[in-house]
């Protein structure tokens, strides 16, 4: 198969030479190869405007981000060989990390894969395709995993936001196998079951495992609040690491039924109870009720979803930071997360030390977290480091 | 005791409101207040240009940073009693971090204790005086350290270059007991022994301990290479952790006897071995030997000691990290760690792009490590946060 040429405008390859994957319409020379008439989804050589060949990306003419390079070899497309091999890269790093099977398998760009994502839970795999590069290689992309990895189960949580931009319909299917919906997973050594059908995103989020294995050395005998809950990923596991007591809020009835079931899969019905709410509110009405906890997790949903809400979105994380730090005693630990890739790091210090001073309180930053090593970073593409998590000690003087 | 004034220009008490502890000697009202003619040391009650009280700060006018505040309780001193207060607030911490007395007791600003730093081994502290203000407090601090912790012996490492800015000596003191150098101390469960009396710094880095933590997960079996060894923290502990093989280099002969005590402390030799030499020369002659190692650890000393060496110094990073890579098999891991506050994070990250893409190799970055909890970074104090660590999957396609 000849595939045809994308040639990029002067200067254009330094991003790729870099190291990054991504090219966007403004760089290509539309003179010489129109985006226009190539299909989404389709494969093309990237060439570099001395025509030398640069790798081989898909495309997506309707996209800002035009193409993604899968390949640096000119002869090497996204086909069941490459996927193969790439799979296979991406597990032997795993089975290094973990050994159990539950974790992100394929962290898209991370991974060499852009556009895919794959979360595994023992036997069942639960799969993203973000781009029409990646949705045209679903077929090849089924037969490497049976391949590689023999999955009984693939889940396609094909409903991400993403997918509208690249002209892609949203729609959950089972690609493989039957579903027996909540799965099971372990992290940590605490059972939970993930709604990998309908709950949010492919179900569970491994990114925050090691930040959740940080503060569960410091929740015995602890009173917990866990705000944002979901199914209790924090909030059941902090329990099972012998918090006297965890209050999980969320504003999804649905996620709180779960976080009930994965407090009884671990025998932990006495110690995790569940509120269901608006967070804001829920801060208020507990302040109000004189309510004090010697842990608080906050690990809300991205505030921050696009560069031009970064303002608002910085204001809504002073407020909510603030706001639950109201609930610690003298000497508590606050965890804040963020997951908003436009919040620099330093930003979330920032939100952080506005809340301690607004208190008249002193902060400790103990811990400088981000996302676990199963979600690998590209160092060439600042967009695939996008979790923070901050433990703070918060105490008056 | 009435404490003189310190008037602030207009405006210039907003770091302060932020939560900064420090003073410029451009943001002091010298006409109403003038910095000359005080004693380096002395303590000043801080006001507002408005006349309001903001709380007591130690002088140096000769310094840059020409005050630093101990206390927001303008009738609250740098004395006895806050210094037992502040002692047992950062005692309290480290007692709740760890199970055992080896850990930075105080971490200057971190801790509220500007220019204190202090590392306890067991029953010795290891203390650095760095500021002429907390020099004038060292018979105050000695008292306060009996009350609190009844340490044997008591090391004051009065060497750190710090010290001549602030127009102190260099000098290194037994202020208590009698040191039998090294002293012992246990990290990750390994254990150690440090020269507090002539190695580096206090002697001992706690810094890295849970960097080290993460990267002793993924060391067994492997061949490691640690270069700037010094007393072999990081290499003594990965052979702990089932390394089959070690080799610490580093320019010092001293600190290389020290690694191979360590070892034997833990019943390693056969594993660890050690190289005298300048890094550089080393990778160089490694190479031409044709050795590879699975894993490789960079832990230098700071390139980058003031803002104006940052060209330099990224320069000099890069240019260990490109060389260091080329001792990686095919599939390693390296481990890249700066102490420069000066380099932030994600140039750190752009270093690592820098050497993977000039071997034309791909790389994965799993961990961004900062320093241990029992180094708080001060949120409104970016200077408190300077230790970074990457583990990166550096890998052929």
């Amino acid at each position: 198969m000849t595939l045809s040429s994308l040639r990029l405008k002067k200067n254009a390859d330094r991003r790729l030479k870099a190291g990054h994957l991504w090219l966007y319409s403004n760089e290509i020379d539309t003179d010489a190869t129109p985006l226009k008439g190539l299909e989404a989804g389709a494969q093309v050589v990237v060439e570099a405007a001395n025509g030398k060949a640069m790798g081989v990306a898909y495309v997506n003419p309707n996209s800002l981000i035009c193409a993604r390079l899968v390949s640096r070899d000119p002869k090497q497309g996204l086909d069941r060989s490459l996927l193969v091999h790439r799979l296979n890269q991406a597990l032997a790093l795993r089975q290094r990390l973990f050994a159990a099977p539950y974790y992100r398998l394929v962290h898209g760009e991370g991974d060499l894969l852009p556009g895919l994502v794959i979360d595994r839970f023992g036997d069942t795999l639960v799969v993203q395709l973000n781009t029409a590069g990646m949705q045209a290689a679903l077929p090849e992309l089924l037969d490497a995993l049976d391949k590689v990895l023999s999955p009984t189960t693939v889940v396609l949580r094909n409903d991400t936001s993403g997918r509208r931009q690249e002209g892609l319909e949203r729609v959950v299917e089972v690609a493989k196998g039957e579903v027996s919906d909540p799965v099971l997973l372990e992290e940590n050594g605490v059972r939970f079951a993930a709604p990998v059908l309908d709950g949010q995103k492919t179900g569970w989020f491994y990114d925050h495992r090691a930040n959740r294995a940080w503060l569960n050395q410091f929740v015995a005998g602890k009173r917990v609040l866990d705000l944002f809950s979901y199914v209790g990923g924090w909030g059941v596991q902090a329990a099972a690491h012998g918090a006297s007591e965890v209050l999980c809020v969320d504003a999804s009835a649905p996620a709180l039924e779960r976080v009930a079931e994965n407090a009884a899969l671990n025998g932990l019905q006495e110690q995790v109870s569940v509120g269901e709410g608006d967070a804001f509110e829920a801060l208020a009405a507990l302040k109000a009720e004189g309510e004090q906890f010697d842990v608080v997790i906050l690990d809300p949903p991205a505030f921050i979803k696009k560069r031009k809400d970064i303002p608002n979105g910085e204001r809504a994380y002073a407020k909510l930071n603030r706001e639950a730090m109201r609930l610690l005693g003298r000497d508590g630990l606050l965890l804040s997360a963020s997951c908003s890739m436009h919040l620099a790091p330093e930003r979330l210090v920032d939100v952080v030390r506005g809340a301690v001073r607004h208190q008249d309180r002193h902060g400790q930053v103990l811990f400088q977290g981000h996302q676990g090593p199963d979600h690998p970073v590209h160092p060439a593409i600042p967009e695939t480091s996008y979790l923070k998590a901050l433990g703070v000690r918060v105490f008056r003087d």
